[in-house]
């Protein structure tokens, strides 16, 4: 035994911190990908790069207190893995070029794997949810726009320049609805929620409880998914266009990449009931059917905790437990 | 030196085959990609399993008298590379589950890798034509109908079950045009040969000349690129379609997988000068432009060479040349 292979590094314990803009969320995390106990800190005003050295270092050591733990963060924004740099992050936009793994180091003696967010999220699915047992996976989040990432052969396919995974930007119709990104008709813009409250506003008027929750940015996809649980013929009307849309899209990836396992996250996937009957009718017409055969489409089984546990998987692999 | 590191393999030559339905290509590839010498032979009525290996045999032994070179094989069809096994064939529909490697080393004591015809092509433009120098590449091969294979860090990505690259059954349109796929609007129907006849045939008619042109399942698009070479605005309205439906399908698969290389290969893709500017348009209208920024689509340069050299280069990588 060393001073560096205590008890909880030989029992592969890590830690994983999703840090957000509001709050941070950190677990520490068995090898089984259990989070065997949890916190979470307000970020408030600890903004600046040494205040969030200082919060990560506080934060790993009050869940990790004799050991020398790794640490895997996930963050949004662009994010060099290989280095372990944010390059930006727009919740936290005085940051430019933040070596953050390098001054966790110098401050703990902790190694740090960094990685974006919905990369995070998906390989925490891929590995320990949804995806466990499968040797690839196509990752949807489904939130306010729609992200995505690839698991391929057990690794997360990050790109040239780190910026893969822009599932949500695929075109689904030609001539759609403008898309911030400068394209029209985006997947995000028909199944993310900003694009489904849209569709809500866009439908032959329901009523005055239909209006209103259309404008409610936050509760909108909750209200319709009650809704088409009753019934309500435009409510299932608006969830069978988010499921053609998604099907159109996942058609079109497992066409590319000959992947099996394609798990949706975030948000709109708590409406999987709601637009999976759209969605799979939708792929099977859009595929041969010797590579539609064996595809799994299924909702994540991490929630919120996702990409705090695949930031501990990475991290976990960094160090080669 | 032992007898199997003879002259020929410490130079790194080995021996890249092109199987096609009526002829095999043959040539004896230096390590720098350089074809040193080629043959071609027709298959004719030599068609069972023990005459081809015979065929192959009896080629690579004419290439390389004093040795034993390695072989890669291109085939079309449905390939299982890991066990260089021929899974099924449209050339040769009498072959079923046919270890053509195992075969070959019995009979010549030379290693064989067995690679997808498409991937083979893409894979040597990757690595020794439009894409040498980058470190992963999209490709589209633009024939009768469309189908692609990807190279991500260096290496092929065959999916799951090997069937991955299918990019010509993306949908470009939504309610387009029935594909034997099963799917509508697949890019296909809109970028292959017989796509483009299909729009000639659709547009309002510009006379007897087009008329006949689009019933030559062959020389159509040569025939239209023509016509386009002399500003006829009809043609040059059918290659902005083109362009348009390829860089639709490209920008989501940029999204998707942050690669920055595109090759396109095929007959349609000598027409690349007629349909460029439109899909140039079309990819930079539909991406963030940070992720379009450093996209190159590029036609192949390797023409008909393209399989049988991108076979030889699995064959170097497999005996650790």
């Amino acid at each position: 035994m060393s001073t560096t292979l205590d008890g909880a590094q030989a029992a592969g314990t890590v830690i994983g911190v999703d840090l957000g803009g509001t709050r941070l969320k950190a677990g520490r995390v068995e090898a089984s990908g259990q989070i065997a106990e949890r916190t979470v800190v307000s970020v408030g005003e600890r903004r600046t790069e040494d205040a969030i050295v200082a919060l990560i270092a506080e934060t790993a050591q009050a869940l990790d207190p004799e050991g020398l733990a790794p640490i895997g963060i996930a963050v949004a924004g662009v994010i060099e893995a290989a280095t372990a740099t944010v390059r930006e992050s727009p919740n936290f936009p005085a940051w430019k070029d933040f070596r953050l793994a390098d001054r966790i180091l110098s401050a703990t003696g902790r190694h740090v794997h960094l990685e974006n967010d919905a990369n995070a999220a998906i390989f925490g699915e891929a590995q320990a949810g949804a995806g466990r047992g499968a040797p690839s996976c196509i990752g949807l989040t489904l939130g306010t726009g729609v992200g995505g990432a690839l698991v391929l052969g057990g690794e997360l396919w990050r790109g040239e320049r780190g910026m893969a995974g822009e599932l949500g930007h695929m075109t689904v119709v030609p001539e759609g609805r403008p898309c911030g990104c400068g394209n029209r008709g985006c997947l995000e813009r028909y199944a993310g929620a900003l694009g489904i409250a849209e569709t809500m506003r866009a439908a032959a008027d329901p009523g005055a409880d239909w209006r209103e929750a259309a404008e409610d940015r936050d509760g909108a996809v909750a209200w319709l998914a009650g809704e088409a649980a009753r019934g309500r013929p435009e409510a299932v009307d608006v969830f069978e266009g988010v499921g053609r849309a998604l099907g159109q899209a996942i058609a079109g990836l497992v066409h590319a990449l000959d992947v099996r396992r394609v798990v949706l996250t975030g948000g709109v996937s708590r409406a999987f009931p709601h637009f999976a009957p759209a969605m799979e009718a939708e792929v099977s017409a859009r595929m041969f059917r010797s590579m539609r055969e064996g595809v799994v489409i299924t909702p994540g089984t991490l929630g919120d905790d996702a990409a705090l546990v695949g930031a501990s998987v990475l991290a976990r692999r960094r160090a080669g437990g």
